[in-house]
């Protein structure tokens, strides 16, 4: 298909495409309010159809226990690679209502921008994939490759029917590559690609020693107080250069290459900028490293809360029974979330005095992941990237984690591509959730290129 | 008066005493539940009939604004010492009433104790003051000395009301020493007089840093996180040797006197027995002294509670955006609660490193309290002790703080004796409480003794 015809056509269809993805919008698919269930059917119907209007073939909405997940596929490609395309129709809450300067879930135009809750996140850039599928079939060209499309409604609360799913239907869901595209570029006209995420590992503290809260006065200074000993183990935890201090936590990190580093030190980055948008006093981290290498390249440790003893209005003179911490590590490349949660157990078993008890409770943990720079999907993304946007895209990682994208790698063994066309101040949980147009016009040609590019 | 006819009769007397004491202890007079407001009023007139029928004169009920005060004097000894007697007619709460093995207002004698709320704290005690009084009259000697009655119905609520009438009537409660019954013995058998109790400061800490807790995917590892400073800024209150590490603390601490220190030493101590009492894994605290002495004489500092971020049930990857900390310091003799909050916020702002914004609320505070040893009023308490229980008795302090000790202190200048009857562990907030019987019928005579020896 020649880039120019495609361009054009998607250009000559913009009213078009507004109209139709205002229409999913408007469908009120909340997935955290339990009285919007028949919204979330509702959408997922709509969106069916738009998948048939668009040609492809077995569409099926599938019963989970929760919202319904739709599959589709068009596979007639034979001897190309199989395209898994994943993406979300549910959308976060509203509230606060009287922030949003248009109705939510009336799309509109504002600027270079569309306002609307899932504008971005994710009903946005789904539609995108349907729309660079239906340009092939338009422009009467051959679809490139094979693609399976799926869709789930419970991205924003947990995707829990999700990952059963891709574990029972392997075979349905078998593919090369995985696209999705629901994450950010790193700024307007800034092609990116997302190539890392870390992972996980979450664990709860608690030092105890007295049964009971005890009468300060009567026991205050003669036995051990148990936010004492919380507070030397939390103090403990890093050294002074900002570096978790667990035996051997950094042993399975693997040096990043100067070259990704050079890449990352070449994007746009403002402590000013990052300091509004966080809020913070001051960035702040492991010595040695920039910002953005903190939070993409480097494991880390937080405590994501405390508490002990009285923590009501006023002033009660007790010493608290236990204190616990909720503690989580963000995991990258080659880390292991078992090795690391035995590490941190044997580490506080090491230091925690006699005077107390400690136990330590293992939650959830993800591993991290990552889609090495140089491997043919990335390269193929690249290269439709720089075709539609006219420059080389950034290479950038997230610091969080996405869950399905471990599913999707560990139960197909495929490549994910995160190939996300939304901004990182477009609102995408809060009020005037928002699109930038460019990207939603360039992202569908992006995608239909980037089929052609996996092609080949 | 002759003491062993005083003894005598107080022996003759012991079943009426009951009777009398058991229809005090039968309203029940709990000052936290707002239901018995009536209850507190009938006790209160209760207690005023016995102290009219044993012959004090001027008995008053005070109207407060919550329960009512009750006031009566005797003032006929010319040239004597004036007494100020304090004590307090409201008692805890039941519950758990399933817990008691006999109805909590029926007063009920098992084995060598009188088992009933109140019994103890603070009903028996004050009622032992009254047949105290009783005793010389009923056996037609003079009243050695001037005396004064003040007892209040909310000291388990906090005598809200009781200060403010202090400050207002100093002229009324003029008085050369206060007694109070209302604290316990060391042991059984074992007369006890407690001469200093420690004072106390209070605030709470709150660091922070973003406006609002942040995902800690997106800001991880790139700012400072509140409870790490926190948990930092508590880790340096104490050094290894457990001595508070806020400059200047210690500079008012006046070293006890070696004979002082033999004193505690010499009073029957049980590690076995602590632990069982406080439950705690091992007994901690200040290098260099033991743990009556770190409860008494030694200033302490502890957390009495801490929060911040996520508290609640499960995971959750935030960086909180701030975190508090309630700190309590017991106080010794000598020390000042104001210097000492200053001298703690100075430090703190020493220490909080540049990458957070921290805050101090300075809270209550009380001063600490110390009736010297070779006091003569302490001398004659021990005195009137030694002549009853016939042994010299054990000088103990408090580790906790009796405000109305301070207000007393402060209002009239009067030296506080505290002489109470009571034991360590005769559940005097919780079922079952009880008092034992020899202390009961021996703290009689003691009182009487104690005016007598107050006289001379």
């Amino acid at each position: 298909m020649d880039y120019n015809e495609l361009s054009a056509y998607v250009d000559s269809r913009k009213r078009e495409y507004l109209n139709e993805l205002s229409g999913i919008i408007r469908i009120e698919s909340v997935s955290a309010d339990p009285s919007k269930k028949k919204e979330m059917v509702r959408c997922a119907e709509s969106i069916s159809s738009l998948m048939r209007e668009a040609g492809i073939e077995n569409v099926t909405l599938f019963e989970t226990g929760g919202n319904p997940l739709i599959y589709g596929d068009y596979k007639h490609a034979e001897g190309k690679p199989t395209v898994l395309v994943y993406g979300h129709y549910d959308v976060q809450p509203v509230d606060p209502l009287s922030e949003w300067e248009t109705p939510p879930f009336e799309a509109t135009v504002r600027g270079d921008d569309l306002y609307a809750r899932g504008s971005s996140d994710d009903k946005g850039q789904l539609f995108m994939h349907l729309k660079a599928f239906e340009a092939f079939r338009k422009l009467n060209e051959e679809i490139p490759v094979n693609l399976k499309y799926i869709f789930e409604g419970e991205e924003e609360i947990g995707s829990i029917h999700l990952e059963p799913f891709i574990r029972s239907h392997g075979e349905l869901l078998k593919a090369d590559v995985v696209v999705i595209s629901d994450t950010a570029m790193y700024g307007r006209d800034m092609p990116t690609i997302c190539y890392g995420l870390r992972g996980m590992a979450y664990l709860e503290i608690t030092v105890s020693n007295s049964a009971i809260d005890l009468h300060s006065g009567s026991f205050g200074g003669a036995i051990d107080n148990p936010v004492h000993v919380l507070a030397d183990i939390v103090s403990r935890l890093h050294d002074k250069y900002g570096r978790v201090t667990v035996p051997h936590f950094y042993d399975d990190v693997v040096d990043v290459p100067t070259e990704e580093r050079e890449e990352i030190a070449r994007l746009p980055y403002s402590d000013a900028e990052f300091l509004r948008q966080s809020g913070a006093v001051a960035t702040f981290g492991e010595y040695g490293f920039s910002t953005n290498e903190r939070l993409w390249i480097r494991p880390t440790l937080d405590v994501n809360g405390i508490y002990g003893g009285f923590t009501g209005e006023g002033a009660k003179t007790i010493i608290p029974s236990k204190a616990t911490a909720k503690v989580s590590m963000r995991l990258v490349p080659n880390q292991s979330s078992a090795k690391i949660l035995d590490l941190f157990e044997i580490f506080i078993n090491q230091i925690v005095p006699p005077t107390v008890k400690v136990a330590i409770k293992k939650m959830h943990s993800g591993e991290p992941a990552l889609t090495p720079i140089n491997h043919p999907a990335v390269k193929a993304a690249s290269a439709a990237l720089e075709r539609v946007f006219g420059r080389k895209p950034y290479f950038i990682r997230e610091g969080g984690s996405i869950p399905e994208v471990l599913t999707f790698q560990e139960t197909l063994g495929a490549p994910v591509v995160l190939l996300g066309f939304g901004l990182p101040d477009e609102n995408s949980h809060a009020p005037n959730e928002h699109l930038y147009l460019r990207h939603f016009f360039d992202g569908i040609k992006t995608l239909a290129v980037l089929y052609q590019e996996l092609s080949s």
